[in-house]
């Protein structure tokens, strides 16, 4: 098997990933909501700081579409910082000098949680499409298995952003009884027209790839590295806001004063668009990009419980903190607010932010100071209320 | 030379087109902003109503990046009425009864103008990747080489929406004594580095393709259909509004009660997309693709004039109405506002309409009364002051 782009670093993190794992064995399967079960199957995950002795200040982050369980620590694949470093860490508002921080790669990513490209102990081969598709709750049950195996009852707060918020709205509709504090971050309670739209382009791109070869280009040894890089390329421009790019690229020529009257990336906005593409597919698995979109796209919490939303968190005691981004297209502050209107008819405690931020749906990655004092704000509350010093 | 999916319709129209053509030869050659001359070169045009005595009742429409000349008969390739035909015709705004209305296939397009799918006459060839890039000043350089063939020295009205607004700003611009009024619909004195960025990838969708050969796949008998289609479903998500795609599809499911666990179209969404890719590849050349996208990234009117857009129409008598649509991100109100202020510093005379609808980009192709009887209003009133019944 030849592996052009996809780093070897990356290849090994698939089944043995460079962070803790946990392994269920085949009497141990995963039931999806598919209708199948999965096992043996493992999720790959990382801590930080230390649980105390009650077992009450474990706080897990769910991560975005790419993201994955080096929340806090230097990728092993990028060398770069971890993807939320600038929110969680000593002192920070995710403060892992007081609580004990799980992150997990999801089901179906590519991270070391058994995913599609993952060997099939069956047959001795990866998954490809054989692999079921995966569902938000599916990532949540995964993780519930995880804490279980780490003695972990109830969550003091479950934490994520984009993909994340869903999975967090997931832990609090699912499990309310083992989530204190919820914070979904830049989500919805369902994914929207236009972004399965956004996911459907990004997938045609991959599956037009010939070298995707109906999805089994890790037994035929290609790479689908044209139509993921397209997809990345696209998906991209959708994390940011015309804002941002206006005043980050503008009309800005690349190395260059004047049009080239060509098709290269005479613009910086191409230029920087061209990178992006490229350095995502050396970091990421193509059909692992098809499962955790649609993932994403079957998500419809309301769906579950007969169309009314606030149904998903009736009786709950859980806190919720339900925070947006002004210049967020993607996930709205509209999708937010009706997140926030649903918990109101549920009788819960919740409030709302709308960070008034030019940066687009990546706000929530980014340095936004008025996102980190109103996390740090609901935790610390919340904390006092669960006695955590 | 095969061509499995671009109909035979279509190819036949980008040499002999089902239209009127004006030819210029090798002595009469375009010059081109990319600094070369084109030549022998044609352009396609079709015309409604008669030109009167005086030559002064003439409209020019200018289309949009996928348009064509067809805009009030029935497309000789798809069968469908024109693609303006609610705005075109006897007793419509641009009344056919009053007015000589042409519309030319721009340079660069696949309908009859020549274009990178032409026949190169010094290699026998299409021209592919060898045709000069176009730019919007090109494509209105051509519209006044035909102008000049008929004998229209003035146009009453130059009228177009989306690219074809960028030329009407154009026109405005580069010959002012030859414009009596000028409509621009959804456009924009400069593409946007967002608009830029989904360009980019659409034609990155393309040359992705091992089918695209370098460009050369109309010599190699390929044709680069998936990238194609590919590029058409991203570009057409920035057509629509959230709105638009919310009220039509939702989350509804295709055929179906329950999603199926699978990466078919399950969402209606999904559905449409796909077709929407399919039927654009049986009528639109690849490389035209490129060209044209090309152009309007290139566009910005105010670069030619000292970065200020104001001097572009510097003592210019034309009379303008700029119209844009709430729900446009594409084209966004804004985009016309820079527009019509620039008029306003130009002392030009300026009306502005900002229409509402949920329709998104599209809706200047669309049933929009407000729309047509803005259109309908400025046209009568410039007719008037022009002397024409």
């Amino acid at each position: 098997m030849s592996h052009s782009v996809l780093s070897a670093e990356t290849r090994s993190q698939i089944d043995e990933p460079s962070s803790l794992v946990a392994r269920f064995g085949a009497h141990e399967p995963l039931m999806m909501d598919a209708g199948v079960p999965l096992g043996p199957w493992q999720i790959a995950y990382q801590t930080y700081g230390t649980l105390n002795p009650d077992r009450s200040n474990a706080v897990l982050i769910c991560h975005a579409l790419t993201g994955d369980q080096h929340v806090a620590n230097v990728s092993p694949v990028t060398g770069k910082p971890g993807w939320w470093s600038t929110m969680v860490g000593a002192g920070l508002p995710i403060d892992t000098g007081r609580f004990f921080v799980i992150c997990a790669n999801v089901v179906g990513g590519c991270m070391g949680t058994t995913g599609p490209a993952s060997v099939d102990p069956h047959t001795g081969q990866p998954y490809s499409l054989a692999f079921p598709v995966v569902t938000i709750r599916d990532m949540v049950r995964a993780q519930a298995a995880l804490l279980d195996r780490l003695g972990i009852e109830t969550l003091f707060c479950v934490i994520g952003g984009s993909m994340g918020g869903m999975q967090v709205l997931q832990w609090a509709a699912s499990y309310p009884e083992r989530v204190f504090a919820a914070l979904p971050i830049a989500a919805a309670a369902r994914h929207s027209a236009q972004n399965i739209a956004f996911h459907e382009v990004g997938r045609q791109a991959i599956m037009a790839d010939p070298d995707w070869r109906q999805g089994r280009y890790l037994v035929e040894g290609t790479r689908p590295d044209k139509g993921l890089a397209v997809a990345r390329m696209g998906a991209h421009i959708t994390y940011l806001s015309e804002q941002a790019l206006h005043r980050k690229f503008g009309r800005n020529f690349q190395d260059r004063k004047a049009p080239t009257f060509s098709f290269d990336a005479d613009f910086q906005i191409e230029s920087y668009l061209r990178y992006q593409g490229l350095s995502f597919v050396e970091r990421f698995d193509a059909n692992s990009y098809l499962y955790v979109t649609r993932a994403m796209d079957y998500f419809d919490l309301a769906a579950e419980h007969g169309g009314v939303l606030a149904r998903a968190f009736r009786g709950s005691a859980t806190r919720f903190c339900v925070i947006s981004f002004t210049s967020d297209w993607l996930f709205p502050t509209s999708d937010s607010r009706a997140i926030v209107h649903a918990l109101n008819a549920a009788a819960a405690s919740v409030g709302f932010v709308e960070v008034e931020s030019d940066k687009g749906h990546d706000a929530f990655l980014l340095e936004e100071p008025t996102l980190f004092a109103a996390a740090r704000g609901f935790i610390d509350a919340a904390a006092r209320v669960r006695g955590l010093a």
